[in-house]
């Protein structure tokens, strides 16, 4: 039951798509991740995904249409929905997701990240 | 999946203490709310609660210390654990905590919020 900085968390990594988890409730994990350039195309099966920008933005791409968000948006991609998300300058962001999600879903490339670390 | 700004849906009310729903996920709310002087003692039996401080601060009392939390800074408080919200002045928070959870957790009073509003 300590507070925790979202400032802090983020200085504390500079890799990018590898998400860490910052806080478990109710089955659910608060992740921190750093975006730059293009992720890879993917769905998950069960699990819903949100997405909060902490600094900078991105765009959340889907088959049909693109989402930009920028610092203080923040957009929930239902399960079961095709997204890649795509930032052409560094950004960081917060997950809010069931804790079996795994970063690429349904795909397995060189940045899924099957253990995820704890900051 | 529309991006929702935290700063316009705060912009939207005025009152204090009355969550409102702004995103739904995995069974799971994201609520934003207001909070101004001190709530009532009470504790959830079966959810885990985020406090995310969007703009502002407040504390969070518990029978045994106190964290005070600003900006930035995110708490959960766990299922069965005794706390209090106090806030000396207007803080703006958004909520993460399953769509099960009743504001006053196991109290009632005339801050009981039994249908959430919507933004």
């Amino acid at each position: 039951m300590d507070k925790v900085n979202l400032a802090d968390k983020f200085a504390r990594f500079a890799d990018h798509w590898s998400p860490k988890v910052v806080a478990e409730l109710n089955g659910q994990h608060v992740k921190v991740v750093k975006f730059q350039g293009a992720f890879v195309w993917h769905h998950h099966d069960d699990e819903d995904e949100l997405f909060l920008v902490h600094r900078g933005r991105f765009r959340m791409e889907f088959r049909d249409r693109t989402v930009e968000l920028s610092a203080g948006d923040f957009l929930v991609v239902p399960r079961g929905v095709e997204h890649r998300p795509v930032a052409d300058e560094e950004v960081e962001v917060v997950l809010f997701e069931p804790a079996t999600a795994l970063n690429t879903g349904n795909v397995r490339d060189e940045r899924t990240v099957d253990t995820l670390e704890r900051l």
